[in-house]
């Protein structure tokens, strides 16, 4: 049985959309981050903890797909989910929602996913202390449910 | 025979950068749109000139892999082209390189690419008008060079 | 008497902060944007239903002190007053505030102001409307106490 | 007699406007450091050796005035003036322009200064260094001419 899906709204402004009038493609990976940001906060630990053990987790491959456009002042839901934990890397997956004001659905307008890398403070692969991998087991999703 | 790459110079600045010390994720889909922007103006014609006549070439798809870090006032070279026309769609390739200032050689930092779909100004799909493909088959890359 | 000043709280993500390790200096007009987005939601209406009335609110002016820095994962408070209204311009003062985890005292950061002219739609300045301006009176604070 | 104005152009991305359609005020700031920093390298010496000499330079105020909107594609000018340099300050002004394509004249779209703070590494206020100061001295505006 999977864990649910970690939700967190952020509403779109200006400063996030571009002269098409929707948001602009980049700042898709901004959400990405507060997703898994916020999962792991509420979940495992916070960011910063895991890099004051001398542990980062940098980005090093990213997909999005846009379905459908966002657009400024939308309250967007944003889904995250842990999809991978491998020795030295971990894979995180995202949706991004808006709630239709009148049917109450949502409707899907980005996905993707992030890979990381788990390098010491020297910038060396390093394998994903146990600690930490005991700790996000609970919230990993089955890839057949990704 | 393929074409030449198109290649660009951009400066990282401190607001491309991140408290990572290295340039943050996102802004390489702001490195990708001046790849492109640059390459569609010297070889075709600018974007702007496109949304005149009632194209719009949203991204529908982006996909990064992160190989080395770029760093604040890295001179970076981005390189674009061309790799597929469809119908209703075309894709740009990039990579991103660093020259290293000793032996001169280019160190690839980010690889990608961007698909954009053919849309009018009622956001509707709409095939690649017949005069933009004659003027960008001439820079389209096999796909077994891209 | 005044009344009370809104506050709304905003998580600082690695996409907020820069190579210094500190939040990039532009970054704070986006916090500002926030703040002011929030207040007019909760106390007057959506910017969404201003711009909906054909009246737009660009910024014509903006000042921004920096006192002290943020970091990744600070979890910011942007206080935002409405400190003028004139016939074709309002104006907004900000501050930013950390609060310390041991003492629960809040430190300042940034403290600043943006000025709004109200432009219709053809971009040429016109009166604020007589319906908002009333709206907008009950949060206005006295120059005295900005 | 006072130096000439330092000038580097900036090509405005989508990345860079909002659903106003027009240039987002933050990023002007990100324009200004663009500015600074080219003229720096080119009539000093780089941001970047200054830092490895220990010093820091960070904003500590920032004033924008915003006069007419800048579009996509648009091609600015920054340019760029030393305007003060103090014990343990110094202040940059800014003007960005377009120029029109039928007139050839330059139309002023917006200005504004910054001042920095000159830090060590811990973050402490430090006088300027000598070398620097008779470095930057040749090319500082008269506030008469600023």
């Amino acid at each position: 049985m999977n864990p649910t899906p970690h939700r967190y709204e952020y509403r779109v402004i200006y400063g996030d959309t571009d002269a098409g009038g929707i948001v602009y493609n980049a700042n898709y990976l901004r959400f990405f981050e507060i997703g898994r940001t916020e999962m792991m906060r509420e979940y495992v630990c916070t960011y910063k903890k895991v890099a004051d053990q001398g542990l980062i987790l940098p980005v090093i491959e990213s997909y999005l797909r846009y379905k459908a456009p966002a657009f400024y002042d939308d309250l967007l839901i944003i889904e995250t989910k842990l999809t991978e934990i491998k020795k030295v890397s971990c894979t995180f997956t995202y949706k991004i929602f808006r709630t239709d004001e009148e049917t109450g659905k949502n409707k899907l307008l980005t996905r993707g996913h992030t890979v990381h890398a788990s390098v010491n403070l020297k910038g060396k692969l390093t394998p994903l202390p146990e600690e930490l991998i005991v700790n996000m087991q609970p919230i990993l999703f089955s890839s057949f449910s990704a």
